[in-house]
């Protein structure tokens, strides 16, 4: 059997709140065996391009990336966020290193093609060079991905941090038993998304086509969970959704997702 | 004989320009052999403290890191400048790492005692781990550090680029035949600062005794030499200092110190 591996997604929400990062990367710090931790970069961005009196460029409801905005953003999630999680972890006795996706050539992605919309430098991911993660792991470093990758050819593109983690996992499911974890503010996939006590603890591939055709699976939680179907069909193990206290073996409170 | 490793600093006033910084690159990527980048910030880091109106606290000439202004460092080093360098780098087929010294514990630093004046977040490098460096260079990878260290406890520091570069080549040089090379944009060290035809091509321990007693050595020069100097006294085996063409084999125009 593989080695077994845990990729850990944390959202933006918990980030924003120091004391609830403190706690997930305390939590993040015990998992046992080799892990990952990829991140997004929550309201800090937005702040910072605020108070450089950036417009936030918006189609749709979703930013788009013009040169300024994806130097802000590289700042903040590859600067602020990662280099100060790689120390804080690094003072809990974990072993971290910092990560883009141009380094080591980690992860390629393609600039997204214009067509209705510009979406300016957001990458759609190519390729994932393993090798590089795999030699980290194996010398029992701790990967720490931004949401930063590039297109080796010299040009940083803002990626999707679920799929940055979801595209990790697909990658090294060859060589690990891969348990994908997405953590965020909420306890998991909820039938009424208001009622914290609707949790749904297990989403198989037939109960989650029920639950978009009941259009109970609705707005940011669509992609999260073709996120997650596409990393089971890639051959990860289990895929997870809920908050951090989920990382400890203790807590039952969370979706678990299998194919 | 040991296999041969270049570590390289580049100075800010050649990231601040974009075509300065697009030869260097260049030139870097085309440097045989296993070779380290390391570098500083130049002035995109006090353009961003302006444009977010932070007070720049300054004492004896002296910039003093405060939370705020470290908070800008890290965003400008290890985020914009590391990220894009690496990215570029990459691009042009050099295999590059970012890194700072928190990632992997590679170089841990004491914050500066305070004397007379509280230099505020400033670390004093206390050890280098150079197990991880090496794992990376046995790797065909090329570290590009950025001048940010922690303590190991959570805290991230300002370090000085040049001394992370000396540090380096002296933990390094055990184990590798070390040239440290101080790129910047002057041609090396000048018998007159204002004449470039002055340029003092070779420098032993007598003469550098000679130009420190003469006062030729002053200003920014004094300790980027002492540097050099304790380089040389750590089993380093050359340290050049010059302008980035000095990094082809047929340049001769820059400064050689040896013991």
């Amino acid at each position: 059997m593989n080695q077994s591996l845990s990729i850990v997604k944390i959202g933006g929400h918990i980030l924003d709140d120091p004391i609830a990062k403190k706690d997930f990367l305390s939590d993040f710090s015990k998992l046992e065996g080799l892990k990952i931790l990829v991140h997004g970069g929550g309201r800090s961005a937005s702040a910072l391009a605020e108070q450089m009196q950036l417009n936030v460029q918006m189609v749709n409801g979703r930013r788009i990336t013009d040169a300024k905005t994806l130097e802000v953003i590289t700042m903040v999630y590859s600067g602020k966020i990662n280099t100060s999680i790689v120390a804080e972890l690094q003072g809990l006795n974990c072993n971290a290193v910092g990560c883009s996706g141009a380094d080591a050539n980690s992860i390629q992605s393609d600039k997204r093609p214009v067509s209705d919309i510009d979406f300016g430098f957001v990458g759609d991911i190519q390729a994932v060079n393993s090798s590089y993660i795999s030699l980290l792991l194996h010398a029992d470093l701790v990967p720490v991905f931004s949401a930063i990758t590039h297109d080796n050819k010299g040009q940083l593109l803002n990626t999707n941090a679920d799929t940055i983690a979801a595209t990790l996992a697909i990658a090294l499911a060859s060589e690990f038993e891969v348990t994908l974890y997405y953590c965020f503010e909420k306890q998991g996939v909820l039938e009424d998304k208001d009622i914290p006590s609707s949790l749904i603890t297990s989403i198989d591939q037939s109960r989650y086509q029920d639950l978009l055709t009941q259009g109970i699976i609705s707005d940011g939680m669509l992609p999260k969970l073709k996120n997650c179907f596409d990393a089971l069909e890639g051959q990860v193990s289990k895929v997870c959704i809920g908050q951090p206290s989920m990382l400890s073996s203790h807590s039952t409170n969370y979706t678990t997702l299998t194919l």
